[in-house]
Formats: structure tokens, sequence, C-alpha cells
């Protein structure tokens, strides 16, 4: 399965009055991650009138903390990709040590609300 | 011409590394108490086939810091009512002070994307 | 244990391009929760010089999609109180079904920036 | 004085029900760039014990529509550089066109929450 390696710099706008991250950046890296691993096995997100990606399990561990300026490596990569869900398995690395790790599970949905099928295109780049 | 009163309070996820709320905070309050205006009105904000309501201009200024757990309230009218845009002013208070001071404007626009004239019912009852 | 119900609307900035809410805003829910659960309990959250509450574990399960304006109700409770953590179980409720539910584990850090026991005050307002 | 242009991409979370960035993606985009033309004069932001530098003012225009993964260029430049704030000039640029514009002024304040002048070595690099 493929992996994807994506270099993020944390925000100013991602911290709060800790003065380290807000622990729901963690998720925005993941995202772009995703979005990134998307483009890169060439099937890019895209929500249509036929399918949508609504993310049912969502979760995060903290290692270490990170603060502004940090620069981080996210790893992703999709550790399941079920009939009609993918799980995406993601890593935050700073300095070479994991900071932060979690995984995100999105289900494919139809028009009328219910789920459906992964595009085969996006199946098949997932799981090549 | 009506005015709307929201109390809010400061939310941890407000704030930055700064220990006080990150700028945009400010609009996020005055989205708020557009809404709750407009709800109180009886035109409740609704984005339909027809109509959007992009915001073309948005302005702050911040006198005083507010930080977590600060009860505020929001004080915003619509200074300006026109045939296609509406600029609401917007005020920030805490502890009878006024920390923060802005405005935005946003214009009706159609399904061309194109502006277009302020739905009738929504002028009405922003200047009456 | 204590619960706190939180009665919360859901804001278009909380919206993103499915017209859903964006999943980050679950965990803003559960933290405005926590934060009235504390004050309702007479210790509200206050990251000291000697203690600060970083997230270690953080998770969410979506059952049903919520939208701008809908109004939800947020229970939380302290699900396990450690000795020097928290983990506080959340739901989220619109129109009487479960939307959301999650959980949320913070630990109680030292200024060596290691854990350390909960204070007393926290630890005992939780637990009775 | 020194110009910055910063290459970014905008994210799903920048987006609203609209489709489009909710507007205060904008000044997230004026932040990054102020961070990294600060970085790139050899001055990184550097919040100290002695200085602290509040927005006191800031305001955008929409001119265009940005969407997801629309990739932006943000220019950023110091249009006015007085003895105790900056005001930066930002622009976001896609696909050539002018999409906003807008304005940030920083003001130093010192420990006692008093406005104070530049740092010196701050004031020098964005001016020559």
């Amino acid at each position: 399965m493929p992996e994807h390696r994506e270099r993020l710099r944390v925000r100013w706008v991602d911290t709060d009055a800790s003065g380290r991250i807000h622990f729901t950046a963690a998720f925005r890296y993941f995202e772009i991650a995703e979005f990134e691993l998307l483009r890169a096995v060439g099937v890019p997100y895209a929500r249509t009138a036929e399918v949508d990606f609504p993310r049912v399990n969502v979760a995060a561990t903290f290692k270490r903390q990170l603060t502004v300026d940090d620069i981080i490596e996210v790893r992703i990569r999709p550790a399941r990709v079920g009939g009609r869900s993918v799980t995406y398995r993601c890593e935050v690395y700073h300095e070479g040590e994991l900071a932060i790790e979690g995984q995100v599970t999105a289900v494919a949905v139809g028009p009328d609300g219910k789920s459906r099928s992964l595009p085969e295109a996006l199946r098949r780049a997932l799981t090549s």
C-alpha cells in the first residue's frame, strides 16, 4: 500500500495559550497529508454528487509537544481499505521523533446518505 | 435599524501562544452575532440556490486584550443597507469596555456568481 | 461522578465544503463542555506554573451529520479519574439522537514537563 | 523594503458550507506570509518577555473566490514601518489574478502592556 510523507510547518494559528499546538491541529495535519496522498496516487479527493467521504472515526495520541515553527513530517498510509471505507494510519514526526500518531476512517456515502462501495479507482489506487 | 446583542464566552480554542485570543476569533464573534441578528429579525441566514452572501470587505480594530473565559457582549447592527450589499457594524465589549470594533460587508450574489439585489425580506427586516 | 450538559449551536465557521461540520468541530464542542463541567464543579480550568493539562489521547465517532444552526447538547462526565490523568466521556446529541461520541484524556504535567499527580481539589471534584 | 512571496495551497479545512474558503482563512494566509517574510529577512517572529506584537488593525477585501486545492501566492511587504508599529500589505493571487488584498498592523508592546519602540533589528530588517 502506498505511503505518503508530507513536510509541513507548525503555524502560529495552530497554537493555544499553553504555548503548544491545540490538539485539533493534529487532525488538520492528517487531513492535509490525506489529500496529498490521494493526489500522489492519482485520485485527488473529490466529493461529487455521487459520493462523499465523511469521517466516521478519528483518534490521536500525543507523544511529544509541538510548537510554532516546528517542521514536521506527516506520514500517512491506508492501513485498511474495506469495501465501503478506508482507514488511514497517520504519524507526525519532529526531529526524527514520533510526536503524534492516529487514525482516520472515512466511509463512502451516496446521495441518499447511506454507505456505498468505494469508487473503484480509489480502491485500486489505495491497494496497489 | 435593529441592533442585536449576543453574549458569548471566549473559548480556549480561541487563544494562541500569546495567551490572548488569536485576532481571527473576532470575526467568528462578529459572524455569530450576525446570524443571531438575522434570526432575531425573522430572516435567518440562508444561502440558497438563488442567493449567496460572500463577504467582500472585513476589518477589525483591537482596543483591549481578551483571553480565555472572558465573557463578552457582541453588538451588531446594519450600518448600511444598500441595494446589493449590507454592511454590519460590530463591537465587542468586555466588562463594559470596548475591546474590538469592526465591520463586515456582505454582498448578495446570484447563481451566476454576479451581484444581485438583496432579497426583499432581508432588506426590509434590516431597515425597519 | 458529575455529569454536565452544555447546550450549544453549530456555527457557520464549524462547517466545511461538504455542507456539514468539519469533524474537528466535535473536539471544540467537547472542550467547551469540559471547561463548563469544571466550572460547574468549582474547579475552573486553570493552567498554572505548577500544572498543565495536555491531551494525550482523543477520539470521536460520528453517528449523524450536523450542520449550521443545529442546536446540540454536549454531555460530558469524567469516565476515569486516575492518579495523574482524567478521561472524559463526551456525547453530542441533536434532536434527541446521539450524533457524536468520544473521549478525551488529559494528563497533569509539572513545570519539568513530566507527569505529576492531579491537583487534589480537581481529583476530589471529579470523583464526588 | 523587502517583499516576500509564499506559495500555499487552500486546504479543505479552510472551506465552509458555501463551498469556498471561510473569509478568516485570508488572515491565516497573511500570517503565514508574515512569519516567512520575517524568517527570510533574518528576524524570525519571536515573542519574548520584553516584546510582544499584538495586531491592532486588520482588514481584507475579497475580489475572487477561492476553494479547496487552489494554489495561491501570498505577497507581503511592510508598507509602513513606524517607531512602534509595522503595517504589512498583503495580496493573495490565484492563477495570476488578485483574489484578496488586505493589511495587518502589529504594534510592539512591552511587559507592562504598553506600546514600546520596535526592536532595532526588526526595524532595520524591514526598512533596508
